[in-house]
């Protein structure tokens, strides 16, 4: 079963782990192989390639699979999926940040009144 | 440590189930006790409570502490954050629709051709 709940599961999934964020992050900027990716990430190429792997499954990169070098690429559909559920919450973090923006406001003036001179 | 890498892979593995999703959308219509949340799932009151420590724990929700009921509420701050952190790669998934788009405009002249009288 591929359907969109499952696919989120494996998204969301593959997204919780710095690394495979900081690898996805490397293949912003261009396709990448193993050897390249496991260089500035100081790990070996066996855990680069089990993060891979993870990444794979969950359709967030694809690899060539015929050449030796076998480049990662950058596939962003599911991130556009896992974007699109978190955008049904929009409503909610913005009159989150619309209250916090208001209790701010109420503190402005207080600290704005210390700069002037006090009448005395 | 509670750096905005920690917490994003505290959100994303708590989004990365199911149920918990289906639990923010419920408390996305209003606040809700453990009874209420458990209902509808038809899960077990333990299993639903499972979900709610994950959840509480991520800054997901929040919970009353003191009262009785210890209503469960929606706090969308760190979707926000797992929101913002996606929208890096937005200029990767509307490329990718670009094309899509123009492989669908490449095929629909013919299609649409089909429905006009043929010129013989």
């Amino acid at each position: 079963m591929n359907t969109t709940s499952t696919r989120l599961d494996a998204t969301f999934a593959a997204l919780a782990d710095p690394t495979r964020r900081a690898i996805l992050a490397r293949l912003a900027s261009g396709d990448a192989t193993v050897n390249e990716l496991a260089e500035p990430f100081a790990m070996t190429q066996p855990a680069i390639s089990k993060h891979l792997k993870v990444l794979e499954r969950a359709g967030l990169i694809s690899r060539n699979r015929d050449a030796q070098r076998r480049p990662s690429r950058l596939e962003a559909r599911r991130l556009a999926e896992a974007s699109a559920w978190l955008d049904q919450y929009r409503q909610f973090w913005e009159a989150s940040f619309a209250r916090l923006d208001t209790v701010l406001k109420e503190l402005q003036p207080k600290t704005a009144r210390r700069g002037k001179p006090a009448r005395r």
